[in-house]
Order: structure tokens, then C-alpha cells, then sequence
């Protein structure tokens, strides 16, 4: 019998909002205005690919979901606060997000500042603090948080989106887009993957192995972004169609062209299929992940 | 004899500045930009209370610097993160800090924002990563983790922040600025101790102690920062002076007269000096530092 994916990441999406929804203080909590902030952008219905992918590489090397969820929480949030801050004005000023006024719109911009620095800060206590169950190994731990900073600081996604916002409406050639990708976007799902296994007592063979999946599936996944960009419908996509090429954006599909994009796309995401196959029945989830995300529409 | 105090603080501060510039990749690592712009407001003559806090709370248990040296780092960060977010025109507005244009007006907004956010995310890669030096207990350091991003988060800095900046222009009582106090300035205060005397392989009464210790001296600083804003020159505070009652921000003066507030002040160092005698010889810095909080001009 074939996996029935739609049913595994249902499931997957429904226990990480639960667990995220049981971690984070109420809308009531003082004061209320920067749970509020928090809580909007959060539960806007994300798409959780990355706490996904956390799960998924924890179960290849065998571990049941329990003991990553704060590893997969604190992916989700700082994936929330990159959005939420790379809305702002000063950065790509954009108005919609997962088909909502983005954070500042609502909360204001202090606010929306204010509660993307809340969901980074709170994400290293999520990893770091015994939330729940039985804590693993406190070495292992260490790492993961290690790990996560790195993925998401200057060598990592804020080092993605300098050279992003540094490169609008510039001439950039394959390399520096090649940069922006890995980093942006790659570094964090690399991370994802490489926490799962790691938190997942994965060994260091299995640890290096998913990280390497994990940023293969990422490029993939901002590739078939950038093409959504040109391709996809405002409706479709939940946020501003269009809008690599209003803010001067260079993007994948520009330098190389739509066909060449998609095939590009296809590659990695067989390629990190093939990285899985030696995981058999454990591994099935990454693999149809990595099939998933270069075939869809938003 | 008695500790000449200049020089002990003197010391402490090159130690730290030292570390951090050893730490924080150079001004020519690419993307130069955010690197130049962390540079800019990490080395801009800060006081380095925190890091020292951390320093000399690991010396009154016993321990040598070297040890909290990765924590002392991270306070900073943490500390300078913040103060680059709150300047921006969406928080505060503000135009010079120590003695310099403040980081948007020379980077722009959006590195501004991107320089805070690395310098959060840095710190915690700085305490979690084995960066240097023989790594204390894990176990510890997981805790160091979590006490730094509770200090830092919604239930610490980030909460005082939102009560502050929501509370501009109205006429908020006694108790909001207490919140104001604790949270925004108090928190992290009492985390720098805290992580000193758990970092420092310090036993949980003596963690306690020192971290009250930080708390009451966090609130004395804050204090009499409220006070100097009041009576100080701009060229001695090195930041724009009366610009609270110009942001119609609700003080600790206003609220109980200048005398009140000093008195208030005096009253905590004390409180403060008692609590540390215990420690005898090895808490003789602590106690210097509470007198010089109280006594400063600057």
C-alpha cells in the first residue's frame, strides 16, 4: 500500500498548530496587543513545510514525532518573523500575506517589528527550554540551537535577505541569485532537516544525509516560487503575484527562463528522492514531500 | 586594600571588546553591509554593564572569566539589538545614540532592522556554540539558552517594550512603569546575573541571589537613566536628553519628583550591596558596580 501523503501532512499541520497553539500565551495574555501580532501572522494558514520537514526527517531515522516538536515550533516561528519583517516597508513593502493584510497593516509597524523579534527570541526558548516530554540528550540539544542560529543569522537566511534587498532593481548574475537562494531560503530548510534527524538520534551519516535533502528540496522550493511569482494567480498564491518583477527583483526563471526553471525544479526534487531511498519505508514522507513541492500551484 | 575599581572595569571591558571583535566575522566578510552595520553599533563606546554584570557575577562564585566570556558577549548583542529596534522611526524615532548618528539614518532602515535581528539571532549562536575555551556543562548552557530568550522575549525586554511604546502620551500610573522597569530594563539585568552565577558553576542559591541582585540594580540604572534624561546634557549622555517627556513617555521623576527617584535609587544599590556581602572578597566588584550605577553622570 502507497502512502496516502495529503492524510500524513494533514495530520503533520494539524499537530504542529495544536502543539504551537498550546506553547504560545493567549490573545488575552498581558499585553495583549503583541500576542495578538504574534498569534495573526502564526496561524494564517501556512503552509508548515518546514516543521513538516523536521517530522518527516525525524521519522526516517526512526524517531516518533514527541521529541522534535519543539524543534518543528521553533522553525515555524522563525520562518513567521522572517515574513513578517521582510513585509515591512522598509524592506519589500508588500500588503498581502497567505491571502491577508500583512502584520503592519493591522498591528502597526512598531508592532509588527516588535512581534517578529518576539517569535525569533521565543523560537531558541521553544528549542532550548523543556517545554515538554522527555528531553533528549541536552547535548544534542545545545547543537540544535546552534544549528538553528546559524541557519537563520548572517551566515544563513539574514545574509540571503541583505543580498536580496542589496540587489532590487541591480544587474545580478546567476552566482549572487545562486547565493540569495542557498541562503535565503535553503538555510533554513536545510536546518529543518538536519534538526530532525539530529533531535531524532539520527547518526552523523544520517544527520549530514538529510541536511543535504533538505537544501536540495529548498532550492527546489524557491525556484518553483520564483515561477509561481510569474506564473501563478494572486487567488492561488494567497500573497502579491507579480512582485519579483515590481520591486526589480531578479529572479530564477528571468536569468535561466520558465522551462528551464521547472526542469532545474525537477532535478533537485529527484535527486533528493534519490538521497532518501537507502531510509526505504521510513523515508517515504521526504520523498513525496520533495515531489510535492515542485508540483504545486501556491 | 581596596579594589581600584576604574581599573577593574577597565580591564573588563577591553576583555570583552577584544572577545567580541575576535567573535563577530570582519567588516570585509561578505555581504560587507550588515557586517559593517553590526560593527558600527556594537563597538560604539557602549558601557558594557551587562557583559561586566556577567563577569563579575561568575567571580563572586569563584570562577574565571573566560568561562561566561560567550554569555557576556551574547548580553551585548542581545542589549544592542535592542537599541538599534527601538531607535527606528516606527519605535522611537531617535536620532543619536552614544554620541553617534543612530544605525538607520547611516544605514537605512532596512539594514537597521537586519543588523538587529542578526545580532538576536548571533547571541544565541554565540551561548549555544562551543565558540571557544572548554564548554561548561551542557546541560547549563541549554538553561543559559532559555534564561536568555525568556529575559529577551515576550515575558521580558520584548513585553516592556510593547507597555512602553504603548503607553506614549498617556498618562499611565505608577505600577504600568513599574511593568515598564522590570520588563524593558530589569529583565535582562537580572538574566546577565543570573547566567554570571549558573555559567560561573554557581549553586541555585547563589544563582538566586545574584540574579535579585541584578534585578535591583537593573531598576536602579533604570532610574537613573529616567533622572538623567531629565537634568543631563546631551553631550555627557551621548544620546538625545529630554526626549522622553518629548515622547510623551511616562518617568520615574515624573511620577515621584527627582529627589524620590533618587533617593528610590540609592536605596536599591544598597539593598543591592547587602545582598552580595555574603560573597565577601570575590563579590567586591558587584558592590562597586551597584555604587557606580546610582552615582553616574553619564
Amino acid at each position: 500500500m502507497t502512502l496516502d501523503f495529503d492524510r500524513y501532512l494533514a495530520e503533520r499541520v494539524a499537530a504542529i498548530n495544536r502543539y504551537l497553539d498550546r506553547y504560545l500565551p493567549s490573545e488575552t495574555t498581558y499585553p495583549e496587543s503583541i500576542h495578538r501580532a504574534i498569534r495573526y501572522s502564526l496561524f494564517a494558514g501556512g503552509k508548515r513545510l518546514r516543521p513538516v520537514l523536521v517530522i518527516a526527517a525525524s521519522e526516517a531515522v526512526g524517531c516518533s514525532q514527541d521529541a522534535v516538536m519543539p524543534a518543528a515550533g521553533a522553525l515555524e516561528m522563525i520562518h513567521t518573523y522572517s515574513l513578517i519583517h521582510d513585509d515591512l516597508p522598509a524592506m519589500d513593502d508588500d500588503s498581502l500575506r497567505r491571502g491577508n493584510p500583512t502584520s503592519h497593516l493591522v498591528f502597526g509597524e512598531a508592532m509588527a517589528i516588535l512581534a517578529g523579534d518576539a517569535l525569533l527570541t521565543q523560537a531558541f526558548h521553544l528549542l532550548a527550554g523543556a517545554a515538554d516530554g522527555s528531553p533528549p540528550d541536552p547535548e544534542r540539544r545545545l547543537r540544535a540551537v546552534a544549528v538553528l542560529a546559524k541557519a537563520a543569522g548572517v551566515e544563513g537566511m539574514i545574509g540571503g535577505q541583505v543580498v536580496d534587498i542589496e540587489s532590487e532593481g541591480k544587474k545580478v548574475g546567476a552566482e549572487t541569485l545562486s547565493y540569495i537562494h542557498h541562503h535565503k531560503t535553503g538555510a533554513l530548510m536545510e536546518a529543518a532537516a538536519r534538526l530532525g534527524a539530529l533531535l531524532g538520534g539520527g547518526n552523523e551519516q544520517e544527520i549530514d544525509l538529510l541536511a543535504r535533502f533538505g537544501k536540495e528540496i529548498g532550492l527546489a522550493f524557491q525556484i518553483i516560487d520564483d515561477v509561481l511569482d510569474v506564473e501563478g494567480d494572486e487567488s492561488q498564491l494567497g500573497k502579491s503575484a507579480g512582485k519579483d518583477q515590481k520591486a526589480g527583483k531578479v529572479t530564477y526563471p528571468q536569468i535561466h527562463g520558465i522551462e528551464a526553471a521547472r526542469g532545474r525544479a525537477q532535478d533537485l526534487a529527484e535527486h533528493a528522492v534519490d538521497l532518501v531511498a537507502p531510509f526505504g519505508k521510513t523515508g517515504e514522507p521526504l520523498a513525496c514531500l520533495a515531489r510535492r513541492i515542485v508540483n504545486r500551484h501556491s
